[in-house]
């Protein structure tokens, strides 16, 4: 079926308006009128083509939140005029062991992704949420709150899940205390969800300008990163950090700010395939690991979704209509956005 | 109390003939003949002042088996005869923490090492296990088989829980498999203990001449680190890595081997501090994780000692009189033994 959005057309380019093919509505597939979609940093990198394999013309967006508009003859789950989410994957090969186990996004034979991807089932390449509809295999659309603010919940359908998870896999426990290092879209929302979850939160920025911020989201402390002093006086007093900074940063300085047995969690893939440098030292003194995490399992963003409905968690935005997208990529570069821009899609 | 044993004299000196005070013998020390010591590379980096913070005369040793000759008046737990140990540790604080949970190798005051170390109880400094005898508080005394090996118990002691202990702790279980990286006093103990408690033993190292070695040992399979090729073909198919190479390392390629959610542990504290260079993308994709692992705790030793006791456990070593110990640490430095040098005490 026909359908418009936008797309840069080649690596660096700027998104125009495209009207592409979707594949016709299958037995097992959602048909979602798209409402808003968050603009993520990796849409920036896939557009740049930052990572390697991106294909052309691509039309981004992975934090996608509609309306039910019709469902296959086997679909069960969901009905016409339902809230609904669509996060970084849209498929699986759903018989390897990580797909058995709910984490999709480490499928054995590659997950297709929302946008760039190959499409299994219509053998094309797969077209993210800038964009007025999308059909989707029900398995990969997530129920989202009929009671908060809908623009305001697409973000959770990215930099949510990829927050949420680490913290629910690295059992964060009410009275610990939990570092976030950096404060934009990936931090806030890991502010946010690590204070519903009763720890003491404790951000790491390098601008004392967002100290007052950071407090407003809900931290309980704000260390300036950049004051090795001030690091150096909180070593030993985090149980978990999950690290959002998307660039090379003195990981033996923040390792140093664990407990005994903390992780470091790193969830931003920078721009380039950034090195970290870490001294065995580091490691050893405290049996301290570094760890990375990817977004999160299917299963485990609808829980993430419900979580933040019963809680009262959304995404701080900056709503925008269609036309400024090239604008706010300039901006979301700069970190020039509280936190996440969301595309107000009526304006297509 | 009088002591004769061997020391080095400044950084880098050779270790000769020294005769020094031991404390007198407090109400809860026990006084031990040492009968064995084995020589561990750390004892290397000590007497050459690698890590800094040494202190000469030093009398290196810490993996010490011996007979208790006498107890203090509130000593429990031994009595005159016994078979006893003394590893990396003779005191800690008690109090803090990691003291309390049995984590005295992370004593946030400082734990008391064994040699070239602040002895809280005489003021003094600490003198190891390359002498006659040593007087130790009895909670950092061990028990020792009387059934094993004599001599090839005492490399246990520290090459023994440094390898144990983070086999546990990352909860090895029949039918995981658990890379070893590099096959020397550390590694070859890695084997030992991994394939006893059921795991199937990939070794990991650059000598061909070793694969048989490592066969012998228990491994059921041999990689060749330096063949990118074969290291490729086993990419996602451990569960655990030991790393015990005492050099910087390729550790994208080694973190490529772990399935997901896997860790690759550092237990070998290099030379000068090296620095390892990770890329966020090896630990994001796959969740997993680099962690290190410092000895282990008293309790977790003497769990060691007996775990290696119903085992029939013990190093592989090569005993040698204390006069050829000079030799034997030129011969440590270039992997020339098979696999720990031990010092058999009565030829002092």
């Amino acid at each position: 079926m026909e359908a418009k959005g936008y797309a840069a057309g080649e690596a660096g380019g700027k998104l125009s308006p495209y009207n592409f093919e979707r594949r016709e509505l299958g037995e097992k597939d959602v048909l979602i009128d798209i409402k808003y979609c968050g603009i993520c940093h990796s849409d920036i990198h896939q557009v740049n083509n930052d990572w390697g394999g991106a294909s052309y013309p691509m039309v981004p967006g992975h934090e996608i939140v509609g309306i039910v508009r019709n469902v296959g003859s086997g679909v069960k789950k969901f009905k016409q005029g339902d809230r609904v989410g669509v996060g970084c994957m849209v498929d699986s090969c759903g018989q390897c062991g990580p797909c058995k186990s709910g984490l999709q996004q480490y499928c054995e034979n590659g997950a297709t992704f929302t946008y760039s991807s190959k499409d299994k089932v219509s053998g094309g390449v797969t077209y993210g949420g800038y964009s007025d509809k999308i059909v989707v295999v029900e398995d990969f659309v997530l129920k989202v709150s009929e009671k908060l603010d809908f623009a305001a919940t697409a973000p959770l359908l990215c930099a949510g899940i990829t927050t949420y998870s680490p913290l629910k896999h690295w059992n964060v426990k009410a009275g610990q205390t939990v570092g976030v290092a950096g404060l934009g879209g990936l931090g806030h929302m890991a502010v946010k969800l690590a204070k519903s979850m009763g720890a003491n939160v404790v951000v790491m920025t390098t601008s004392e300008k967002k100290k007052d911020e950071a407090k407003r989201l809900g931290a309980d402390k704000v260390i300036i990163s950049k004051n090795i002093e001030e690091m150096k006086k909180n070593r030993m007093s985090m149980d978990l950090i999950i690290d959002t900074i998307p660039a090379p940063h003195d990981m033996n300085l923040y390792i140093s700010l664990l407990k005994i047995d903390g992780s470091i969690v790193l969830v931003g893939l920078p721009e380039k395939e950034s090195q970290h440098v870490i001294s065995a030292g580091s490691l050893i003194n405290g049996r301290r690991s570094i760890s990375g995490s990817n977004i999160g399992g299917i299963e485990e963003t609808q829980e993430m979704l419900d979580y933040c409905d019963k809680h009262n968690i959304v995404s701080d935005i900056e709503l925008i209509p269609m036309s400024k997208v090239n604008e706010a990529y300039v901006r979301t570069v700069n970190s020039d956005v509280k936190y996440r821009f969301v595309i107000d899609m009526s304006t297509l």
